[in-house]
């Protein structure tokens, strides 16, 4: 793993650097990713059903995946075609990849993963279907060993008091709380900045996905905070743009503005307006690919 | 260090994948800098002038290092300048990190970095010179380093036929071949595929830069290719275009059309022509940037 240590925030800021995650692009839907794939092999699928935006950091490691395997990948793809067609970022690496593209309305994702894994089943294929973000089991399961590595490079006795990560489908929270929980490393707060979701429905995602592994989890423990969307998600007002340039200055971290900015915004909002105080970890889950589109 | 296997190449094909090098950006400018800042640090620099062109890897390198050190960072850039500000990639690295830019015509670059370091020695620095490129002792040792760190973990056994690469300011190339003489891999041929210099100057460059540690090296070890320039440096006609895509949806590998596209596309070529055998290896430095400007 790698980290960064930020001086001069309010005490020393510890950055785990998963946006230098060692699969191309980086980011937590790459580190989610090496673990899915040995479920897909272990049940001998060669094909992948899975659906994002058209800017998607999963549907990006679906591709390359797929492609170095040589199986089938079939994206269902939600929002602006012609975008999607133009831009470089994660949509550049899917179409280089050969991935199968289909766009469909958002109410409509379901039916066209159903009838994709029904097609690709019928032409011979064992296909895969693999939920939106990489949420299902192996994907949590995926944070739950990087919490596990993180605490045995660390040193058990470098417990973060706080966790700061952005928070979209819930997965990657939800398996650093297991992890946690796991090492027994009960005191840390983990708090999730929403990109996307309100409050009530943030904490079901990250519930929800708690229980693939553990039905029992307690949802009093999900921090959860909506308060950092600036407008919705993929919205980035000027304050964000210009926050995002001042901490690639101050510091050498590259945020971009759809996932990373607003959680690390939202942290240093959050450790004044609360006065949290000790060890602060922000979990940096990648998005290069997002700046670059 | 991270690889992948290919199959269904003439042989099974090795690629050291230095474009999953945990430096923002990847690639094997970032390899060296890690290097490079080791010296910057044993000499108490505080200020770093390089230069490059517009979507320079090494100059994204240096912008993230200076900004995570909290170093003056002058960058003495040639090329489009309306371009720089408007593209994405590297450029953008530059330009979020807060670097100092300067453009000049290439033939002032010699002075212009003369300037710098001695404006900023007045301001009160203490900068470092650094060649473009990280064509420098340090940059040299970085490979080195890496060709000790693959045989350790690869076997000793393992030793390839053949290594192919991009070679552009030959510090890379260099630096391999000084790695694979002290671990004594002797019968490994190692082909130097230009993306900007003819034969003459290329052979020249990699053996000035492998005289930085061993003034003795052999200049008739240096194989070195300008057949596969595609018109020139930065140059990328229709049909290399259409060869990185094909190689991306084969094997999930991504190339750019400057640096590895070139590279790969002269590697399965001379394979061919010269029908050349056994272990090869292709060592992927980068460029994932370059890809999204």
């Amino acid at each position: 793993m790698n980290y960064s240590w930020i001086k001069n925030q309010p005490d020393d800021l510890l950055i785990v650097r998963d946006d230098l995650y060692p699969f191309l692009g980086g980011g937590n839907k790459g580190r989610k990713m090496l673990s899915v794939l040995k479920e897909v092999e272990s049940r001998n699928c060669n094909a992948i059903v899975t659906t994002g935006g058209i800017q998607s950091n999963h549907c990006r490691v679906v591709a390359l995946a797929c492609a170095q395997h040589g199986w089938k990948c079939h994206l269902i793809l939600h929002g602006n075609k012609e975008a999607f067609y133009n831009q470089k970022g994660n949509a550049l690496i899917m179409r280089m990849c050969g991935a199968a593209i289909q766009f469909v309305e958002p109410q409509d994702i379901g039916l066209a993963m159903d009838l994709a894994m029904e097609n690709l089943s019928q032409d011979g294929y064992s296909p895969y279907y693999l939920y939106g973000g990489g949420h299902n089991k192996a994907g949590v399961e995926a944070y739950v060993e990087a919490v596990k590595e993180f605490s045995a490079e660390l040193g058990l006795n470098k417990q973060p008091d706080h966790i700061f990560l952005a928070s979209g489908t819930g997965s990657t929270q939800a398996g650093i709380l297991l992890g946690l929980e796991a090492i027994g490393w009960n005191q840390t707060k983990v708090h999730g900045i929403s990109v996307a979701r309100n409050q009530e429905r943030g904490i079901g995602a990250v519930l929800e996905a708690t229980h693939f592994i553990n039905p029992e989890f307690d949802a009093s423990k999900i921090l959860f905070y909506d308060d950092y969307l600036f407008g919705g998600y993929g919205l980035h007002p000027a304050e964000l743009n210009d926050f995002t340039m001042t901490v690639a200055r101050d510091s050498g971290i590259i945020l971009d503005t759809t996932y990373t900015g607003k959680a690390y915004y939202g942290m240093l909002d959050l450790i004044k307006r609360k006065k949290l105080s000790g060890n602060v970890l922000f979990w940096h889950t990648g998005g290069l690919l997002n700046v670059m589109c």
